[in-house]
């Protein structure tokens, strides 16, 4: 079960193959091809997308797959995972190569996503040998108590049952196939059925085949993982409506994420549905910051609207300031770099289109004044900067400049006082990240700051900028809605494991047939909640 | 702040108030008076309902109180729960005595329960002051990693605002105006606002009033508690829609019980329901266990059954045994019992003619034979227990069977083996308990039978019967849908404040404006997950 296999290191081939428990299979629907949005062609080779049998079969397969995965030892799993981001690194050069071509993202960008991805894989691992995540609970019996004995109750968390994983287009690795939403899922003992993102299927193949390889070396049943390709929404409601199905992760779309919602809770049994869909991610610039190092800032800000064509979840959207030189020295240099920034290709056309459309709106807007503008690309495929400028005032009382635009687009808010700074920070719907430029002498303002943007997002940042998502146990990538669908979960950081466990309390259950985890004996010295103290004894 | 009040001694009066904000307010719309349910006769004085206004007003003051409430240090949050413990005590002889009336349960049951819920608020009181509740993570940076330096992250969980608590009609205390969903909300820091049930309103006012004694005490917000009275579903709708409330805790019907999930779904801003629906509790009956003991159990069995006549969520609506002389002596003496079983009002009409309409179906189904009828009270708010048996052919043809009769109806399903038993468990819906009774002898089938039960039970009990919940950390009352609307959370035990939490990330904020539970130094000794290990320190 421990023993290390050696990944396999020649160079992947990509075939326009899917998984489905251990095969290759191609799809029995439409074909589809991959497409440069650099250059606007298409790529070999043919991929075919799932008809509805073969996502059902993927299912049907997760859910026999399901027992036997959760009884298996926990370290299996662990090993499970440590196989898979071998397996990715080892292929991880074909596979940011290939990403690079499918999604025109920097390869150097994409070479780092491939060890943020599979140091995820690892910190999974880490995070179920460590073992609290068994939510471990023991109150003993108390036989004496009047007017009745008082019974011994014990807790832990089991996972909920296969995940159908829909993969994000702008993270190819890191919030795709092998993802957090995958990572969290089988971290928790819930086998995986991943509807790839078809604007980079063969990043998606190369990486299912890498984990498809880690499951068969891990000696867990095939079942645990599959993808698929799946064409428009029918077969991907399809798999979310699937009895076999218990939960959803989702990134995408606001459109597409409230869709799935609905088909979750229409279902006979509801399941849920963790989307994260869209966010502004506020920038919020104290004075006396914005007095020391207005340009500075103005700077920084335009290289993290700009990078990667602005299409983060987590790209500053809106920026709030107090009027004042500081401000003004912010908006012009904002203003030259974006003016100056290179036009990129985008993800897709459609999402280029998209862009090209929000930004139209935003220039549109009567209350608002496009301040700079990259040169225009004129390819359809790609996309160029944007930034607009508004008062606080036509802010709130436009809820429509509210709304993301997906990619290089941002507006600078006008604040005529720290008030109406608070104001908008009132006004904002939830958020994955609210972030906070302050000198020490702002220390008063970001106080009162704190407490509104701690009810509206999910991180809040200092004097930093919020295109970064360290995968670390304290990370939330959540939020409020409409940032995401349930904002009490994160998709990244090891929380993300708790949306596919649930609790089970376990009364007078004699100790041999009790799940170890809570058995009177301890040996493997978890931390639980024992009589109302935690222990590892 | 811990100044410990003396609570009023006198007798608490019924007046026919509700309760918004520390005032006594009389309702602006329909009058109703409670039901003596053993005569059938209206009891004094007159209650009114809210109207729409006024239960927005409580949601509004809810709202306003949400902010001081939050950042009021811990500690007086515990001495709030304290306070309210010791105002109930002190009311508890005429809140029982008034809840006697008003639902016709057992006057030693609902001592106990003031006892229930009282120690349950201190137990929720105990456990903010241990602290692990915060969740509190950090990851220091890291300024040398390369390619970019790692920042500061840090984890805690806050309240998510405003609740929304339904209290249920057949815990008058325990699940009513300060049971477990209040106590668990203002443990987590969210004011809330209960729709009491109007089947015990006298009894409402006399908690709610403890309650507001408690929050003055306390020297925290009024807004923190209200109570409103409402008619029909109009205003309960509106209070869920309302959009100060953030999160909604019910006990009930699984009809209203879906209409709220369904109303809060459709919110511009959607919010969590936790709704505790219907079960039927199911008992497994191993043939070791029957061979020893059919006789005992069968007693035991009735006496669970007819407990507070079968008014319980727990209460076991289905047996499952297998075919032999145990289960026929089982039947024999269940029978007996029941048949001799006495008579009980019901705590409504309306509950007592849906449990008659209930057993008539039961008794009407092709399938079954009712075998044991209790003698009829004749009385329309009266309910007489029931038993019936089937085959689990018949019950594994037969959906509707699986549906809860709430009150003393319960069906004996015979399984002609092992294996028909396990696809009896493996066909039933979501439960809040599953029981088994199994001899040591039963140890391989007990072992293949409880990872079923996993997946279809918040709990699982051996040789007991599920009609009392334990309240200690370990609890899960709870379970899959259609038991609750949520099966990863619970309504009873300490992880019931988790469901009014969400996690809030910090990158880089300077420790002086960091919340103190994630701080660097930790005075108060908080467990916390530091750079990837839990301490103290």
């Amino acid at each position: 079960m421990t023993t290390r296999t050696q990944p396999a290191r020649q160079t992947p081939a990509v075939t326009g193959a899917m998984y489905i428990a251990g095969d290759a299979v191609t799809g029995d629907a439409g074909t589809f091809h991959a497409v440069d949005p650099a250059e606007g062609t298409a790529l070999e080779p043919a991929f075919r997308f799932a008809g509805s049998e073969l996502a059902a079969r993927a299912a049907e397969l997760a859910e026999a797959a399901f027992e036997p995965f959760r009884a298996a030892p926990v370290e299996q799993r662990a090993r499970l995972l440590e196989l898979a981001a071998d397996e990715i690194d080892a292929a991880g050069d074909a596979a940011a190569q290939r990403a690079h071509l499918e999604t025109g993202l920097p390869l150097a960008r994409l070479t780092g996503e491939v060890a943020r991805t599979t140091g995820q894989l690892r910190l999974f691992a880490a995070t179920l040998r460590e073992g609290s995540w068994h939510g471990a609970r023991i109150d003993h019996e108390l036989p004496d108590r009047k007017p009745a004995r008082r019974p011994d109750v014990r807790q832990r968390r089991i996972p909920v049952g296969p995940v159908a994983v829909f993969a994000a287009s702008n993270f190819p690795l890191a919030f795709s196939v092998a993802g957090g939403d995958t990572a969290s899922a089988l971290a928790a003992g819930c086998p995986v059925v991943v509807k790839a993102h078809e604007a980079h299927p063969g990043t998606s193949e190369i990486v299912a085949a890498a984990v498809t390889r880690a499951v068969a070396a891990s000696g867990l049943p095939a079942g645990v993982f599959s993808m698929v390709f799946a064409e428009g929404p029918t077969v991907g409601i399809e798999l979310v409506t699937h009895p076999a199905i218990a939960a959803v992760g989702f990134t995408g779309s606001r459109r597409v994420g409230l869709a799935l919602v609905a088909a979750a809770a229409a279902r006979p049994v509801p399941i849920p549905v963790y989307a994260e869909m869209s966010s502004v991610n506020p920038v919020f610039l104290l004075p006396g910051r914005l007095a020391e190092a207005g340009t500075e800032l103005g700077t920084a800000f335009a290289g993290s609207l700009t990078l990667g064509a602005g299409q983060f979840c987590t790209n500053p959207g809106i920026v709030v300031g107090v009027d004042g030189r500081g401000l003004d020295r912010f908006t012009a240099a904002a203003r030259d770099a974006v003016s100056a920034s290179a036009p990129a290709p985008m993800l897709t056309g459609r999402i280029a289109a998209s862009y090209a459309d929000g930004v139209a709106r935003l220039a549109a807007h009567p209350g608002t004044e496009v301040i700079a503008r990259a040169p225009d690309p004129g390819r359809p495929t790609w996309g160029s900067a944007a930034l607009a400028v508004t008062t606080a005032e036509e802010f709130l009382a436009s809820p429509e400049l509210r709304e993301e635009v997906f990619g290089a687009a941002s507006l600078i808010v006008r604040a005529a006082s720290a008030e109406q700074l608070l104001d908008v920070a009132r006004a904002m719907e939830g958020q994955l990240t609210a972030t906070v430029h302050a000198a020490d002498s702002d220390a008063p303002l970001a106080s009162e700051l704190l407490p509104v943007l701690e009810r509206k997002a999910g991180r809040i940042l200092f004097n930093g900028w919020p295109t970064g998502v360290e995968v670390v146990p304290s990370m939330v990538h959540g939020g409020p809605f409409p940032a995401t669908s349930d904002g009490r979960t994160t998709s990244v950081g090891t929380r993300a494991m708790e949306r596919f466990l649930r609790p089970v309390a376990y009364q007078d259950v004699p100790d041999a047939l009790l799940p170890p985890p809570v058995r009177e004996s301890n040996p493997a010295g978890l931390l639980r909640l024992v009589d109302g103290a935690y222990t590892r004894d």
